[in-house]
């Protein structure tokens, strides 16, 4: 076997979950966008259903119709990017709930499925989806009348809690919110974190249900572990990889790993993470391949026939920092090549 | 439909492998490993079979397993990382030919398949698979005899012609090999454009067929049309997207299109690329979002309603550039999302 072990930890994302909706004084739903976040929507949402969980969110209606499939009719399933061209057949079909982001999409959607559930997205300031303020007084009592389920935003900035952005998007929130008998949601998992304003009547964590900052107390869901191929002598000054970057200092024992940059393990970490052999790290050394890595062997005691690059040792958000990105692509990035295991009790 | 559109061209896959094939003074094979670069292992495998092609390589025998039931029984299908621990059963039913890479293999693969098929992976330098040349001095009698299918190497420097490491792992080559009546394969996409002297009997192409670099005439393979969610009016001192990184200069219009770095567009390009509507540049503002990239479309004459981030004007090694990576990363990142289509005449 040269592929890799993904161990996907289903109770630890249910404990993320719950930590989540204990400190959410709403109604609490879960974003698995992305296959969620990498991790296989169909499971990680059957899972979260035990827990209590009615209502998702995805990007797409193409991920939407694939997890009504799986979770069956009755979960509310939101569509983050709306009603777009072509979708009004999925939409009508596998009962997805589109958040309508802008007047074309409100046209769209009540040309074609009059009768048909939606929410509304308002921009309060990311300038990304959802409508703005002067677009929203010009629809919004026609809007109403149509009852919509819901009308979200999303904060730019809440990952970071001192952010003056964060209370000017809540306020104009409320702005172009309060007073209308809708529910209101604000708050994915850093919202949730800045605490009961901006809760309202719903939150939808992502990414700290899967294990990643900005939820320090997140508990880890993912383990990587990777298999040796083999393990040779190196001397002093022969060199390791692509390019002869990397050049032994001592004679040294060198092991290579079965995986790669495609699957996932992003190029740039170049030699800045470490591999766990048992307790023992393992430097990553020379150019990280499409399929293999080298790591360095020679302090440790008994040679692996695996080691761990994800797990107890070592979190996606390490990666993330050693590749400059952020814990969300380390997990969106999860390769297809790895096989997925699923432990729950 | 908020997905992109990702076409894959056979036809130019097609050309690109002649092109390759005819600089090519040996038999010329196909590195399909990584799914076929991440543009669908099945398809792109039986378009080269259409040319002509009868040997291809994957890493794992995992690939090679789903490349055979793709197939069929003729091709030869040939194993990079050799006969791993838990192999020897889908190496035995689904024909594959492991090239082995230590003296463990070697053992592993005759004790448990003594009558089946298998080449031999030497290294000359890389120090990444391979048996070293005092290893191969102390077993290759045994080995011969065994008849193996061939003796393969790889180049650490093939992209920098001018290397002096490719000289030196030619000579090493030489010296473990010269003699033997055993096909040898040292080349691949770099090695083919450093000339007959490193064809041997057998090369095996893999970025360039897919249109990357190290191969400078090769055609455009992959093209990638991004649908747009919505257009905006942005006034100048507003931010767009997370953490408020972009901030309009001028009274502006900013799209927002539907894909993102879980779909393989490498966070880490930021604003360094651009996106074209028709003939018009573009660029891309503030971060890349999971789902969702936002886009200044101010200067355009009609909003588009989707965009090319790949394509004829654009190739894999310009955003390779963009993100700090090569062509291959971004070929094997390419998102699950995406609608494939396979063009061919």
């Amino acid at each position: 076997m040269a592929t890799a072990t993904l161990t996907i930890d289903l109770d630890a994302l249910l404990h993320n979950w719950r930590a989540l909706d204990a400190r959410s004084g709403a109604e609490t739903a879960a974003v698995v966008k992305a296959d969620g976040y990498g991790l296989g929507a169909d499971r990680v949402a059957r899972a979260l259903m035990r827990a209590g969980v009615s209502r998702f969110f995805v990007a797409a209606a193409e991920e939407g119709a694939a997890l009504r499939q799986a979770i069956g009719p009755d979960p509310e399933i939101n569509v983050f990017s709306g009603h777009m061209r072509g979708d009004t057949d999925m939409i009508s079909d596998m009962g997805l709930t589109p958040m309508l982001n802008s007047v074309d999409q409100i046209v769209r959607h009540v040309e074609a499925l009059p009768a048909h559930p939606f929410g509304v997205q308002l921009d309060t300031g990311m300038n990304r989806l959802g409508l703005e303020a002067p677009e929203w007084d010009a629809v919004r009592e026609l809007v109403l009348q149509r009852g919509p389920t819901l009308l979200m935003s999303h904060l730019a900035c809440a990952d970071d809690p001192e952010h003056p952005m964060n209370p000017r998007q809540l306020a104009a929130f409320k702005e172009m919110t309060d007073g209308i008998e809708v529910p209101r949601s604000l708050a994915a998992t850093g919202g949730i974190l800045l605490g009961e304003d901006y809760h309202f009547d719903l939150t939808r964590p992502g990414v700290g249900l899967y294990g990643g900052m900005p939820f320090v107390d997140a508990a880890p869901v993912v383990s990587l572990r990777i298999p040796v191929i083999q393990v040779r002598d190196v001397a002093a000054g022969e060199s390791v990889g692509y390019s002869n970057t990397w050049i032994a200092q001592r004679d040294s024992r060198v092991a290579t790993i079965a995986a790669g940059y495609a699957d996932g393990i992003i190029r740039a970490m170049g030699e800045k993470v470490d591999v766990f052999a048992d307790e023992a790290h393992c430097p990553l050394i020379g150019r990280i391949s499409m399929d293999m890595i080298g790591i360095d062997v020679t302090d440790v005691t008994t040679e692996p026939s695996e080691v761990e690059l994800l797990g107890q040792h070592q979190s996606v958000d390490t990666l993330a920092h050693a590749a400059g990105t952020i814990g969300y692509e380390i997990l969106t990035s999860m390769g297809q090549r790895y096989q997925r295991r699923y432990k729950s009790s």
